[in-house]
């Protein structure tokens, strides 16, 4: 790994953040920007003075309606502050796509009003779109050290270090972007340096949680600022965008910290066998609890998958991980250990066939294979839609003659009820806005809201797109602006687009049949085929029948099309598409694509 | 629905079946197959005669390896008896295929010894398939009453009642299938009318489960009759068949009746909603519970969904659901009764895009739409796989308004570990075979096995195909015969094998480029093209310059490829596939099918 990365164009940590670009363009020179209220709106008269401000706008760009591809706007008067700028995962029937980015319209047709983009923490779903949206629009970025660092290494592969500006901030720290400062309040998730964000506007202050739980025993760093949280409702908190993912769970999410005891169960009980732990690739806590307990064993750990070598590098670089002198080996080395000295730690704990775990289990892995003598821990959930890929992969280890534990060796990095409905209380907000999830989330978090008192008018379930304005008088959606997934096939991002996909939905459905005629357009004659070729329709070498009779029906059809308009093509093509449809439909109950082609050869 | 169904060709229900056309065949004449042993196996000194005895061969032709598909043949001499017949759900990567049905050559190579066709009960996974391999190979059904109901409704689909021989069986009843005979034991399912069999051989007797729970308190019907098998277990059982689905769970599943109390506290609790149940369409006494309740609260009720009335029509016509009288309305006249006055009960609860729950909450159901008073009871539990469309029918029910409830309002119909457990106590088999699931269940099944005595070297986890010969002294995996899915596309049956698959799933990820162009054999000119036409790749309209780039390089490499070998067509088509294929890896890294086509013009 490349340690030089860090330092390459990144400015240094700074409590007191060097004033920015945007800082200049505040005429009005105001250092805290809100006054510091008495009490909290909701048990205070509106003074008549607040009639007079201006609202916020809220424009959700993304990461409403799905998991995935969290991006906010926030905007008062000429100063557009951005938070997050993540990927969604493809759904199943978006076929051959890599992954979603968000439409950047609105930030790109108001780009003098962007002071800034603010990131909550380092996972795909909030910084995964940067290395393609930065290409777009290129404005300052402020994250903690190691969102920092995960943000870089997309950067190297995008060619975007020696173009971008980026800061890189505490917890605590306040940076002023045009009307808006934005302060980041330490939280806990299932990746380090994770942050809250207090956003101040003259119309009040909006509290964004990021991806967050509360834990009072991390594996690293501070439990979540929850004094700070507290401070700020008790001066007045405008709106809460609170994370929903959880939101339909009663009760807290455990500490990351039961993991590892769960942990030193297992390796004390399995003590004869290999131990291969899969687990997510950015679970830089997870990954310090197995070396922890592998030391504690005395077993040798391997680190396999791409994606995990790398987070764990720039995590081991940056202070967030410690792995104790001589505990990792390279992948080379296991043969000098006996079994039940090692421990590998792996991605692929989803079910992903490319991933490490899979190629282990299935006998495509150059290094490694699972093994009889094996027990593989499953240290992570099911995210919704994997459940059969991660059971055959499942299915593949057991044949293998190796065991497997898949329960109680994980917890969410997301806050349950208990902990939403605790944010409430502490911030006290006047509005509240549920965020990260798809519907069902949103309204699980609505209706905790609502239990804590805000008031059933104040609580907006937004859709990807809404321009919702508020102050303490009034909330409204007032617009909406373009927003929604741009699909990235390859180097592509945006060229398939729902009629490609539908195209390829019917091609995966039942294949397809080219009929290739050529024609003289002068005498309206056949002068070769019709051919008929198909793919993805049947085999063809056992359906040799089938397709004469095609190809005698497509004959007669072309013949008395010709006859009737010769010289309109489109309407042989029309001809040849309905006759053989009807045929094949009749035949076969099947609706394959049918495309004629037809090859001018007039002499 | 038609009544008449029922007597057409049916033998009717005979405590003492009369004697089949394979009993004529059983020349020896035995009454009791086996002798009755005094002592179980396990605990028995083999007999110097038992030596003697030919071993039985146990041959799964489906139901491992996967879920579904159930199809086992039990043999011994000349006798082939044939457990079940259904069809498996197609994987995520059989593309367009509707359904799998098993390969049953084995049978046909062998339909001179096959006896009869013995079913367990009438779920889709152990009749499905019975449409299709009667056709192919027409053997005497025996079954219960509601299981052949729900076979006929099938048989009349598929033109089957006229030429099949049909006997409907009653529990306790001792069926001669030549040198096999096979009794029907009552169990407990997620379907009335289940049974276990008692399969007996001279080499020994063998129990096969079917699908069950062991439930004290049954919907319909008398518990499983565990006396009986304890009976057989005390006389010897040479091996047990045990359903696997659940083995992995610990504990014991509840009774169906726990699903009443819960509902009835749903119905109370919200006397001001109209109800809708989402359940499985087999769940004859979910239906039951469902319409027990409606009563209770002074209800209407709808049944909705293809499947769903078909079934509770059979079953009610059959004696196996009682309606009290005006309960059921008809779904035209809901619009006489408020929302609070009525139930929907309907199919969908995996989030199939196509059911009536789908429907309703889409809105594209033509008489109901989900609506903001409604109160939606997924009486369910999610096959793996589905969670994801069942989230996506979640979020459109929230969208409109409406309030879930899916947690504590469904029980299994396999049994848990503890009823497993009891299963091997009770029958003390020699041997283990697990069946019903995955190799992960199958597994967890024969650790159970271990655990209640079997030996190891006495437990088979087979595969598809094993012929597996077992009698007391030994058991071997002795050959292998043709086993595996036939797919069903349509009206095709095994005309989609995996060449037509992948190229499906090859169109699916990046679509198609076609190139024509026109040669002059003769000469080795390019009379016309070449032209390109592309399907699920891009959206052509917005490529116009990668297209126009493409096709100037096809030209190109089609004239270079004349002046090198233009006699050979062939090397042609794949100088074209090459070219363009790096061409698109290199710009889009994207792999497109590329289909080159050349038309003869020669004059």
């Amino acid at each position: 790994m490349n340690g030089d990365i860090f330092k390459q164009n990144t400015k240094a940590a700074d409590p007191a953040p060097k004033r920015t670009r945007s800082d200049k363009e505040q005429t009005r020179g105001r250092k805290s920007v809100r006054p510091v209220k008495e009490r909290p709106y909701s048990k205070r008269r509106i003074a008549a003075k607040a009639r007079e401000v201006l609202p916020v706008k809220i424009i959700p760009l993304g990461g409403l309606e799905q998991i995935g591809m969290n991006i906010t706007c926030f905007e008062y008067n000429d100063s557009i502050v951005v938070v997050d700028c993540g990927i969604a995962f493809p759904e199943s029937d978006m076929m051959g796509i890599d992954m979603v980015i968000p439409d950047v319209t609105y930030l790109r047709e108001n780009i003098a009003k962007v002071k800034g983009l603010v990131i909550t923490h380092g996972h795909e779903d909030h910084i995964g779109a940067m290395g393609y949206i930065l290409k777009e629009i290129n404005i300052p970025i402020y994250a903690t050290k190691l969102t920092m660092g995960l943000i870089e290494h997309k950067f190297q592969e995008h060619q975007l270090m020696d173009v971008t500006e980026r800061h890189v901030v505490r917890y605590g720290d306040k940076i002023q972007l045009g009307d808006i400062q934005v302060e980041f309040i330490k939280t806990n998730h299932s990746i380090a340096d994770a942050a809250a964000l207090a956003i101040k506007t003259p119309a009040g202050t909006i509290i964004h949680t990021g991806d967050f739980k509360i834990d009072y025993t991390p594996v690293y760093g501070a439990s979540i600022d929850l004094q700070r949280i507290a401070e700020l409702g008790k001066k007045g908190v405008l709106a809460l965008m609170c994370d929903s993912t959880n939101a339909e769970r009663p009760g807290f999410t455990p500490s990351e910290k039961t993991v590892g005891s769960a942990l030193d169960n297992i390796f004390s009980t399995h003590a004869s066998s290999r131990i291969i732990v899969a687990t997510f690739a950015s679970n830089v806590d997870r990954v310090q609890q197995i070396i922890n307990t592998a030391y504690k064993f005395k077993r040798k750990v391997v680190i396999d998958g791409r994606s995990m070598v790398s987070t764990i590098a720039i995590a081991s670089e940056l202070g967030y991980i410690n792995i104790p002198g001589k505990t990792l080996i390279d992948i080379d080395d296991m043969k000098d250990y006996p079994p039940e000295q090692l421990v590998l730690i792996t991605t692929g704990s989803q079910g992903e066939t490319m991933a490490a775990l899979s190629r282990m289990a299935n006998g495509t892995h150059r290094k490694v294979t699972v093994d009889s003598g094996d027990y593989v821990v499953f240290s992570s959930s099911a995210i919704p839609g994997n459940e059969k890929a991660i059971s055959n992969i499942m299915n593949e280890i057991y044949e293998r003659g190796a065991d497997i534990v898949f329960q109680d060796i994980h917890v969410s990095g997301h806050a349950c009820q208990e902990e939403i409905k605790l944010i409430y209380a502490l911030s006290d907000p006047l509005y509240a806005i549920p965020v990260h999830g798809e519907y069902r989330h949103l309204r699980a978090n609505a209706k905790l809201a609502e239990m804590m008192g805000v008031k059933p008018e104040h609580i907006h379930i937004l859709q990807n797109g809404d321009v919702l304005e508020l102050n303490e008088e009034k909330s409204e959606v007032t617009g909406k602006v373009p927003a929604g997934g741009i699909m990235v096939d390859g180097l592509g991002v945006g060229d398939v687009g729902n009629i490609v996909l539908h195209e390829r939905q019917l091609l995966s459905q039942n294949g397809l049949i080219i009929v290739v005629l050529s024609l003289d357009r002068n005498s309206g004659t056949l002068v070769s085929g019709p051919d008929i070729v198909s793919r993805g329709f049947v085999y063809v070498r056992e359906s040799e029948e089938l397709m004469e009779e095609a190809r005698k029906l497509v004959t007669q059809t072309v013949d008395m099309a010709l006859r009737k308009h010769y010289t309109d093509w489109n309407k042989i093509k029309l001809a040849i598409k309905d006759t053989l449809g009807d045929y094949m439909w009749k035949h076969m109950k099947r609706s394959p694509m049918i495309l004629p082609i037809i090859v001018d050869v007039t002499v």
